[in-house]
Formats: structure tokens, C-alpha cells, sequence
């Protein structure tokens, strides 16, 4: 407010103005409560009803919420009125600052849930039912939020993962899955023909079952091992039937080689015997 | 404040405006004092009956919080006063950003607590007296807050948790859960016998024990192990009945293959005895 | 708005400019409005088409978008309208900028990945069909876009993994590759005659495999090891075939070895017997 | 300081004004550094005297405090006085930000130290003399204040533990404690007859000792071992009788499974003997 | 705008001067695009010469970069003239802070990569062809670049490494290299004895290779083994050539002790007979 | 500065003005750089004779300190010029910004290193000649600075720790300490009688050695191992000497054992024998 | 530019001084580019000398830092330039902040160099020569420089370490080194005995070798384990004789309980027979 307004009577004009803009901010104020208040109650109510949560959970969720907004509001409103009587706000809105950083900061977690669960959706990275391992778990998934993601897990746990401690997303549900199976023979077996029995139990496994994409086929020696030379068997499998096929593969294998008499052998070690 | 304020005694006006300004805030800091040590005070009386904690640790706090208001008041009123006379205070304000920065940072940590415990209320992914698994801690839930959470584990220790520390949740008492049992068998028995010995006993158990949903079932050969033929056994039980039916299942197995003399194996190992 | 304006009708001429601003910012925000939710529109309805998605999904994630966008053009108009009357809008910036801050530090993940997807493009470091191992995972690439990559595991599981996690990209499809295999032999053989046995397997395999570059050789003794000499073989081989190029080594070695009657030997233990 | 000044001898009023803001300023400097050195020197007397430190530290530290309060209130002087020059002194707040960036990110961890205190005293998280884990130590406490907590460990070692390294605190001082107690039995023995046995052992424990508030009592079979059948005891004692229990029970279960000829057994291993 | 402007006509002065400046700003973007644009095209259209990329991948690159520049463009145009037409355009500036914000913390590392190529490149610490370790990878530099470099590891994958992620630089190629072999001795042979015909064959090998530069030297027992004794020899090559100078002495050191009957030991153990 | 300064030759009053703000400011340059340059050198001279360093390395540290003050001062200086002539020194402080940021945040380290070692130092956590674990670091402190503390460890080696990086201090010379010896016995021998015999030799050096404060006493059967029942005995001793004593009670039970023929047992194992 | 500057042709006068600015720019620019880039060409052509560096590299390294610095200055002249147009210059700042962040955050590491390495001259940390450990590696230092500090490790690697990455400085070059050996013993011996043959071994040592300057003495019984009784020897040797020290005192000990028939044992292992 500038000293000019003192010539000619200008000061009541100037007043005038004031008065106005003062009544404007308060109308603001109140029509603004108003609705913010209505909205946060109308949210939570319509959350008790869809999520089936505990009435007194809900009062104090949304009493919190209210308290936080009213806060916020009558803030705004103080500093906008002592501006209007040429007060200088800005240690105020430093001080603001100082509790805005916190908050942003302590905020940016739930961002970065958001935006991260925006694009798993947007790229369909997972669908519910799918099995899938994310954040050092595995399970089926439950449900996929913006925010959290809800996996249950083979022994019946249900996690609740935070969007923003998804990196990488494994999914075991697109398309067909490799069961690899290891057999370890004996060095006195003849290799090609442990090679040939194997692959006849394999053959066998794969006429019975019909969940089979490709193989199951013998790759050769894989290892030679401390006591055992080990051959490979790969085969593809339909999603989600590569481990029911692996034990298949390992019992037809146990007893086809049983069967022609060839060993899997028990760990090995050669004595030397000396007198003390 | 212009210098045009010197024509025609503008000067008088201005140092009126002046003192009225300087009694407002004034006027406001002792009754935003009043008020806020009143709030504090009320604050910590009631938590000291809620919590019935020792009357010295509440006085030693409640006065840390009241300093640390008024310290924050002062230095507003100080800084608006000094604006009033022109002086330029940005580096006030510097100052007391670096203190709040400080201050911003360090109290982050507690912005993230509340944020964490009110998604963790409003999705309900934790009740009391759930068992869950949280921070690489495990036990049963005995306190739900906005910024820390009570977890007693199975020894009987009380965690606190700061909810921050919380990402994942696995939560075990939502829904039935699976009990896994892996039985040895040695090489030389007859894999369908043992199955079906095993499948017997687990048959006994289910109809013995009422805590099983689905199963238990034999899915099959799990591993050729270097001294043991793995078969695996899987059951749907009733939440927190999984740990004893397996030791039921576990009893069971042991006596049926004792009572139908099939081995489970030591470790094995074959020892090929060479002359030094 | 100075005081000086009520000099001579100023005023007035000061009230038609601000009804004026007024009547543009009004059209401002309509103009931009309807373009804004027209290009977010399109935008997601030819992904749509192009990726295949779920209606509903869809209609969920631009509901989401075009919401985002009208809250900030509605703060950008209402804070331009308030500084129209002179109303000092620096909290109303504030409040914003502490939700700014979050979403900005929340997003910065969403850049991180589009500036590495960039440079990942622009260095070719990665192509479709590339063997390749990056952020933990190793796969065959199925997709190389600016957020995300989609690597396919040798078990068939499809992994998305967001550009962001990908520091170091070990590409093993840019030329051909070593075959490295490690064969112990029995103390009590010669070195010399294993050596050159070993590297006449070697040789036997190089005829009758095409996908040698080099080699294999031998090089000499690799270690005196607790039960063995190891002798190590070294091949260059085609991209791809290197796993196939030892297995086919192992098993030649195996069989030109007991040929020999050159011992592979099982692990040793000197037992020296005494009483209790 | 507008031109405008020159009119009408103005420019003798502003200068006036000008030495009576400065004298001020040099007036507010005298009395604040006073004040602040006073307030530094009593603090540092009555913690020498408190906390019976030696006189040559407390001063070091002391002095450290005057000079780093006097060189703040001197910057804040100069850039005040400065601005009554109508001199900018942007750059010199800038050159002070830089200082004050890097003051405010190293004594962030200070603030969090408190902040952390102050929530552990207020939740009553530790009490003196508790037993509890903090850190990735465990140890008895010694003292919880706002910035340390002192821990000394079973060994004897004084572990001061700055606030903010705790995140989850574990207090095993509050509520009974559980003892577990694992014992091996040979596959050969008769299971429910060990059950037995052992569970008369656990009863006669609990009536010599009054430290049980539950059991202890035999759960089951809790594994099959590679050599025994693991039966476990669960109990639940007095607070920090846990240890004394357990060894206790393991004599016990010693002494009477001796006395009833039930092998407690070695580790086995099968040899199958072979020629080389 | 003041409100001066109305007095004597200057009211069409000021207008005048507006559109100056409108039309300057205008002409200003026009050129700024099209120069910008060309630049960005040239740079695109070279680099798809001189690394032979693909033409759709570069056009995709290069929209990509011209939007992004456009975008950015027209930003700072439409700001400008808000600008002169007196409109507030701090929320505008504040909402592209945000996204800023976003865009300066994901290009950090960018710009971390160049700092960091910069001073590789400055105190030579990689030439190509060198044999280096950086960030957990080691092999031969393809190529040292401001933004990656490239190692291709001796199994034939080639890496590529951002710069950032390089802390330590170990360079494998910087003068002679130090080989170090034990051999490890039965505790009955003569220490003495062994140290000379160890030191016999570390002779013949130096006599035979011309690859050392010092020793090869027997520095004496390095250790006492549970079943051996460990003499330690230290030889240095020239650079690349220690891992066949170990081989070397390896295979010398084993015909050499065995041509004197002196035990390479096995692991040895001593058994306690018990009767059960 | 206004244009009506053009008015009544206001014009040459502010350039007079003006020259005499810009001599004020070279000469407040020249005092300022005399005065650092002056202090800067001093404090170098002194550690220089303080620490004994070597001439050259004072030099070249010194001279980089004063061209660092420097160059500071001169940005200073031209951007307090730029402003008095009405340049506009945003873009100058901007780009002035971003080396303090850089600088703000790699010298935040610094700070951190100075507030850690003030409470070190006030919290008297660590003294001279203390025998501490810090930063993963165990051993005798040498000096306590407010940068960095020295640590002498057991094998000789000197380590300098900054101060940021000590989070817990575990200091071992802060009282009596504990020591720990676990002793196992045969599973054959009688545990009281065992115990009787332990706590006999336990006595024996009690009463030898003066450094105990408590104890030796057996407190119990601690576990029941694979091959030995282990029995446990707690002792308090004197500071630093607890390695000692723990070394006196091991020989002491030895010998006590030996005496009583209590068998003291190697690993067991059960061989039960299967023919291939 | 107010507008009353049209009264009384001030225009013409407000004309010329914005001319004289302009041209003012202009020349500071062409002057300041001028030195700038005189100072970047002779830094880099001194180090092309001092280093010995390939020309085409350095052509490459200054080309760069000129771009980079002529970048800089036009973006100040262009935004100065448009200042005095009277141009709102905010949203060029905004864009260059954003530039500027990503620059100021990339840049920070190599500042984080420069302060660590300043200390680590200053506190005489490192010399040359000295054997040391830091970042995880360890050798001998070449040169210490402000940025980077090279070490070479034992196997003849050249390490480049920034000196950021330098933490805890562990110095094995500052004072006489522990030399510690442990010496089992079999649990049938007598413990005196042995403990004084070793000491005799240890006295033999010491009289042949120069390099101790306290001990060897034997501290005791420092282990009961599986199947020896450890005794341990604490030396203090000159620095870096520490090595040989333990081989020679290994050598003697051996050879001194070969004469005395004290039997350094092998592992034990009692074995229960037992029939399948």
C-alpha cells in the first residue's frame, strides 16, 4: 500500500478494496471447506460400503483426513489475509516449507506406487491369475491396484506388495515352460547306451502324458561329476505343467535305467589306508 | 516505505500505520503462544493417562515441545517485525532454511511412517492378532499404529516397528494354508510300493485329523537325491493347523514305512579302498 | 494496482483490461481443456487397438489421465485469476509445490528409464533375438522399448524388466564364444600321455563338429587339486554353440580316457586307522 | 533508494534514517552476540559439570560453538548492512547457501537422532534395564537419551547405538518367554515310546523348577533328519528364565533318556564297499 | 503496464512497443525451431552413417529428440508472452519445475557418465586392448567412449559398461605380472629337502621359459595344512603371461617331486575305531 | 534506475552515487582478499610446523585454498558490479548455482565428518587408548579428531576412520568383561560328575589368577551336539584380560579332564556297512 | 522501462544507454570467450606434455571443454541480452536450471574426489610407498593425487582408485607389525610340554633372525578343537617382515616337534561300527 493513496481521499477507496477483498477470501474460505469436507466424507463412505471396512476404522481414517485438509486450508487463508495488510508472509511460508518438504518427501513413495502400477497396467505386465515372482515372492497374483499388488504365495500367504518395490516383473504365464531334468550315471556305464535307455523312458513319459510341446529330449553328457557323469533331458512343456512333467521324467527315468541295470550312483570316495 | 512519504506530513500517517502493525503482531504472538502451550500441555495430559507413563518423561517432553514452539514463534515475529522496518531479511530466512532443511530431512522419516500406517489401515492388510511377516520379522500382530506397529514373535520378544520399515506384508492368516512333506526313500525300494505305503498313512492322518481342507495327496517322485528317492506329499489345512499336521503327517510316514519295512536311507557312500 | 489509477478515470480504463484478462484466461482454459482430453482420448484408443487391451482397462487409465490433467489446468487458472486481483498466490504456489516435489521425485523413475532406453537404442547395445544378461536375468530378448525390456528366460518365463534396472548389458550374440572344460586325471597317470590323449579327443571332435572357430587345444595343467591333475582344454566356437561344444568335448574326452585306461578319479581320503 | 529523494532535501531525511537503521542493526549484533555467548558458556559449564568431563575438552568444544555463532551472526550483520546500501546480495546468500546446503544434509542425521529418540521414550519402546536387540546388537540397556541409546552386550562391551541407526527395536523384557528344545532320537526307537519318555522328563523339570508358566510340553516329530528323528519340547517361562530352562531340559531329557536305554544317535553314514 | 501509461497518449506508445515485441518473440521462435531442427537432424543422419544403423530405428530417435525440442520450445515462447501481457506466470513456471525436476534427476546419470569417461580418458587409466576389471567384470577393452565403455570377457560376451557404474579401475596391463604357485607337501617328507627340488624345477622352468622376470623363488612354508605343507613359490613374468607361467610350474614342480618320491598329499583323516 | 532520474539533473547525483558504490566495492575486494590470503597462509605455516609435513605438500594445499578463495571473491565482486549498472545477474547466480550445488553436496560429507565427531568427543564415547569397534574396524584408538579418528589394530596396522563413517561404537574397555568357554564331553560320561570335574578346575585357576571379579562357574548342559554333550562356564573378569583367563580356563579343563579320564570327543560318525 | 520515459525525450537518453549496454555485453563476451578458450588450449597442451598423452586424445578432451564452456557463456548473453529488452527471462532460467541440476548432481562425485582427496594429503593418511588397504583393495601406493590415487596390488595389478571411494584407510606401513601363529597340537600330548618345545623353536628364530622386535612368545592355549589343541605365538616384527616371520616360525616349529615326536595331528574321527 503505497503512501500516494493518502492524496485526495484515495485511503478510503483503498479501504473499500480491502474490505472486499477480505469478505472475497472468507466466502472462499467457507464455500472451499464445504466441499472439501463433503468429498472426503462421501470418499470414505463409499469405501466403507465397497470394502466392507469397520465403521470406527473408517471415522478415524476420514476425521484425519478432514483435520489434515482443514489445516491446510486455514494456512492458505492466513497467509493470504496478512498479504492483504502488507505483512511479509515469507518466514511463514518458510516455515510451511520446512513441514512441505517432510511431506513431500515422505509422500513420494506413494507417487512412485502410482506410477508404477499405471504402467504394469498400461503394458499388461500381469493379469490376475497369472504366476508370476516379483520383489523376491512368487505366487499367484490376487489382485493388481495402482498402489499395491496382492500375490498368494504356494504355502496360502498373501502378499501385499507396494507397487514401488516391483523392479522386475517374471512372469511365468506367457507361454510354454522348459522342464530340464539331470540324471547322474555311473563312470563304469557305457555312455551312449545310458544315453539311449534315457531316452527311451523319455519317449514313453511323452506318449503317456500330453502336455508335451516339444521333446523330452537327451542333450548329451552335461557334467562330468565327482562320482557320477551326468546327462541332460530338456523338454517343453504346456504353462504350468513343467514341474508335474519333471517328476514324471525323474520316476520313468528311475526305473527305466533300474530296469536295464545301469547305476546312479552314491558319492564315491577312494580310501588310502595308512598305520599311523 | 517511500520517500515520497515525506510530502506534506504523508510521514505521520506511515509511523501510525507503523506502531498499529507492530501491536498486531504483537497482539498475535501472545495469544498464538497462550493457545498453542495450552494445546501442547492438553496433549501430553492426556496422553499420560492413556499410556500411564511415568509423569517425569511426559514433563521432560512436553517441555521440549513447548521450547521448540516457541523457538519457531519467535523467530516469525522477529522476522515479520523486522520486514515492518524495511530491513532486508533473506538472510534470516537463509539461516533458518538451513535449520530447516535439517529439520525437513530428518523428519521425513516419520511423513513416511503415517503415509505407510494409513494405507496399511485403509487396505487392511494387517489386523491384530494376525500372523504376518514384516521387515524380516515374524509373529503374531498386537498393535496396529499410524507410525509403529506390535509384532510379538514366537520366542515371545515384542518388536516395534517403525511402519516405514514395512514394505512387503505376508500375511499367513488369510485363508487356508499348504503343508509340504518330503519323504526319503532308499534306491533300492520299489518307488509305486512306497508311494502307495505313503498315500495310506496319509489317508490314516486326514481321517484322524480335522484340519485338513484338501488332501494330503502324493503328487510324485520330487528328486533323485545322492543317497534318497525324495517323494512328495501335499495337503490344504486349516490356517495355523499346517505346522502340526505335518508333524502328524511326518509320525505317520515313519510308522507305515517302518510297518511295511521300507528304508529310509542314511546318507550313503561308496568307499573304493585303494593300498598307499 | 496502484493508487494512482483512481487519478482521472483511470480506474475504469484498469477495470475493462482486467475483465478483459479475465475473458482470456476464461477462453484460454477452455481452448486447452478440449484439446487436452481430444489428444489423451486418441492417445489411448489407438493403443487400444495396437496393444489389444481390455476396454475397461482402458477407460480406467484415461478417466485417470484426463483427471490429472483438469486438476492442474484448473490450479493454473485459479491462481492466475487470484494474482489478476492482486491476491499474493505465493502459499497457494507452495501447497503445490510440495505435491509437485513428490510427484517429481515419484516420475523421476519414469525418465531414468526412457533416457537409458534411449541411449540402449541409439548404442545398439541390444537387438530382438539377442542372448543377452542384464539386471540379474538372462534371456533371449523379446522386445527392446523405451520403459521396458522383455527378455525370455531359458525356462520359458518372460521377464519385463524397466529400463531403469539395466546398468552393465552382457551381451553374449556379438561373436563367437569360448568353450572351456576342465577334465582331472588320477596323480599316479603321466601328464604327458593324458595331455596328449586329451588332445586327441580334442581333435576326433573338431573333425566331426563344423562349429569350431579355434581349437580346441589343451593347455596345459590348470591345477594340482586335492584328488586330481586338472587338465584344461580351451575352444573358440560358433555364437550359441559353445554348451553343445562341450558336451560333445566332455563326452570324447570321457570315452578316449577309459580307452586309454587313463583314470578319472573319484575324490581320495588317506585314513590312518588307530584305537580308541 | 528512489532519485526521487533529491527533491526537497529528502535526501537528508532518508540519510538520517539510513544511520539510525544502521545503528540499530550494530546495537541488535552487540546485544544478541552477548546473549548467545553467555547462553553457549553456561550450557557447556553445567554438562562439565554433569557429565564430569575435563576441563581442556569442554573448553575445545566450547569455543568451537562461540566461533561458529559468532561467524553466522556476523554473515547475517553484513548482508543486513549491505542491503541498507541497496547493494544486491544475492550472490553473497548464494556463496552462504552453498555452506548452508552442505550444514544442513550433515546435520540432517542429528535431527533424525532426536526425532527417533523422542518417539522411542514417547512410545515407551525402552526402558533401562531391558533386554533388547537394536541394530544388530543385543545387550542390556544402560541409558536412552536423545541422541544415544547405551546398550552393554552379555560380554561386557558398552555399545553406544546413535538413535537413528535403530529401525526395529526387539524387547525381550516384555512378557514370558518361549523355551524350544529340539533332542535327536535313532530312527530305531519306538517314536510314541520316546514321546514318552521325554515328556515324563519335561514334567519332572517343571516340578523342580518354578520358572514355567506353560509346559514345557513334546509338540511331535518335527523332522526326519538324515540320521534322527528330531522330537521338539515347547515351554513358556519367566522373562529371561528361558536360557536356564532350556538347559535344564536338555539335561533332563539326557538323563532320562539314558536311563531308558533310548540313543540319542551319531551322525550315520552306509558304506558300500567296492574295489578299485 | 503501469497506469501512467494512459497520460497523453503514451497509452498507444506502449502498444506499439508490445507488438515489437510480440513479432520479435515470434520471429525468434521460428528461427530457433528451424535451426534446432536441422542440427538435431544432421547429428541423427551422421550417426546413422558412421554406426550403420538401421534407417527406422534413427527416424524414431530423431522425432523423438525434435518433439521433445519443440515442446520445450514452444513452452518458453508461450511463458514469454504471458509475460507481456502482465499475466502471473509463476504456476506455469512451477508446474514445468516439476517436470523438471523429474527430467534433471533421471539425466544425472547421464551426466554422470560423461564426467566420469572424461577423466578415464584424461589420466589414461584404459587403453583399447588393455585387460582391465571394472564393475565386477573383467576382460579385454573394445572400446573406451564418453558415455560406455566396452569389455569383451575371455568367454566371448561382450559388455557393455556405463562409465558411472565404474568406480575402481583395475588395470591387469600396467608392467610385469606376479605368478604364485603352492604346492603342498606331505607332513613326513624333509621341508628342507622339498624347498630344493621345488626350487630344482622352478629353475628348469626359468632356464626354458624366457617369460620371467624375477624368480621364480621358493619363499619358504607358507602354511600347515590339516594334511599338508604348504611351500609357496613367487615368480614374476612378463605381463599376460602368468597364467601360463603357473601352468608351467605346476606341471614341473609335479614331475620334479614325483621323480624323488616325495607324497603330493591327499586329505587325510584318522579313524577311531568304536565298537557301538 | 528510474528515468526520472533524466529530470533536473538527478542524473549526475546518481552517477556520482554509482562511482562511489563501485570504488566501495574494489576496496572492500582488496581488504577482503588481502585479509584471507593473509589467514589462509598462516594457517597453513602452523600445521606445517604442528604436523612436521613437508614443504612442498603445505604449498601446493595453500595455493589451492587461496585460488579457491579467490575466484570465489571475484564472482562475487563482478556480480555486486553487474548489479549496480541494472544487468540483470539471474543467469550468473544460476550458473553459480550449480557448482554450489555440486560443491554443496560433495562437501557435505565434510560436515557430516565434524557434527558425528563433536558428540564423539561430547558424549566422551571414545577415549585415547580405548580398545574399540568401529566401521568394522577393532582396536586400540590412538587420536580422536573432528575429522577422522585412528584406530591401531592387533596385527599393527593403522586405520583412519572419518568420523562419518562410525554409526555404533562399541567400546570393550568400559568395564569388567565376560569370558565364555564351552567345553564338550563325551556322551558316555556322566554329566554331574563332568560338571563336578569343570567346576573343579574352574575353581583352580580362580583361585591362581587375580584378574576375576566373578565366577568361573559352569552354568549347564548347553546343547546336545552331534558328537559331544557341551557343558558351559561364564566367568567376569577384568578388563582386557578376559582372552587370558579364557586361555587359563581352556588348559585348566583339559588337564582337570584328562586327570578324571573324561573323554574330551573327536567328530563322530556311525558307519553302517552295505555290500554294492 | 517505465513509460514515463516518453515525457521530454527521455526515450533518446533510455535509447543510448540500452545501445551502450548491448554493445557493453558484446565485448565482456568476445573478451571473456577469448581468454576462456586461450586458458583451456594451454591447460591441455601442458598436460599433453607433463603426460605424455596421444594428440588426437587431447584435441578430443579440449575440443569438448570448449564447446562446453562457449555453451555456457552464450546461454548467459543470450538471457542478459533479453533482460534489457525487458524480457521475463524466468523460463530460460527454469530450462537451465533443469540442465544445470542434472549437471550439478552428475558433477558432485568428482567434488566428493577433491575433498577426500585434500584431507588425505592434509592428514598425511597415504604416502608413497606405503602399503596400504583401502575400497577393498590393497598394495602398494604409486601416486596420490587429488582426484585419483593409484595403488599396485601384490600380483602386479595397477589400481585406479577415485578417491571418493576411499573411506577407511587401513595403513600397514606405519610402525612394527603382530605376526600371529597358531600351531595344533594332538589332544595325547602333554600341553606343557609342547608349549615349551615351541617356545625353544620360537627362541631359535629369534636368535637367527634380526627382524622381531618383541617375542615370539607363546600366549597358550588358545583353542580346544575338533581334533588338535591349538597353541598361539604373538611376534612383533619390523613392518613388512611380518610374512616372512610367520614362514620362518611355521618351519621351526615343525621341524622342533618332529625332533621332539610332538605329532601335529590330522582331522579325527571316531567310527561306531554298525550293521545294516
Amino acid at each position: 500500500m503505497n503512501m500516494e493513496s493518502f492524496n485526495d481521499g484515495v485511503f478510503w477507496a483503498a479501504a473499500i478494496i480491502l474490505i472486499v477483498q477480505l469478505v472475497g477470501v472468507l466466502i472462499g474460505y467457507i464455500i472451499v471447506r464445504a466441499i472439501g469436507s463433503k468429498i472426503i466424507h462421501r470418499a470414505f463412505n463409499r469405501m466403507e460400503k465397497q470394502r466392507n471396512m469397520h465403521p470406527g476404522r473408517v471415522k478415524t481414517l476420514s476425521r484425519l483426513a478432514i483435520s489434515i485438509f482443514t489445516y491446510i486450508l486455514l494456512f492458505i487463508v492466513i497467509t493470504i489475509t496478512l498479504g492483504l495488510f502488507d505483512l511479509d508472509i515469507a518466514p511463514l511460508i518458510a516455515s510451511a516449507g520446512i513441514v512441505g518438504l517432510a511431506i513431500g518427501f515422505g509422500a513420494q513413495g506413494l507417487v512412485s506406487d502410482v506410477v508404477t502400477g499405471f504402467f504394469i497396467l498400461l503394458e499388461k505386465q500381469i493379469d490376475v491369475e497369472d504366476y508370476i515372482a516379483i520383489a523376491g515372492i512368487d505366487g499367484i497374483v490376487e489382485e493388481v491396484g495402482l498402489r499395491t499388488t496382492q500375490v498368494r504365495s504356494f504355502d496360502g500367504t498373501l502378499h501385499f506388495v507396494p507397487n514401488r518395490e516391483i523392479s522386475v516383473v517374471s512372469n511365468y504365464s506367457r507361454g510354454n515352460m522348459q522342464a530340464i531334468v539331470d540324471i547322474g550315471i555311473a563312470y563304469e556305464e557305457n555312455v551312449d547306451k545310458a544315453i539311449a535307455v534315457i531316452q527311451g523312458a523319455c519317449n514313453r513319459v511323452a506318449e503317456e502324458q500330453g502336455a508335451f510341446k516339444e521333446g523330452p529330449d537327451v542333450v548329451g553328457v552335461n557334467a562330468l561329476g565327482s562320482s557320477e557323469v551326468t546327462i541332460r533331458i530338456i523338454a517343453k512343456t504346456e504353462n504350468m505343467m513343467q514341474w508335474a512333467m519333471q517328476r514324471e521324467l525323474l520316476k520313468a527315468c528311475k526305473e527305466e535305467l533300474d530296469a536295464h541295470n545301469i547305476e546312479i550312483p552314491y558319492p564315491h570316495q577312494v580310501n588310502v589306508s595308512k598305520e599311523a
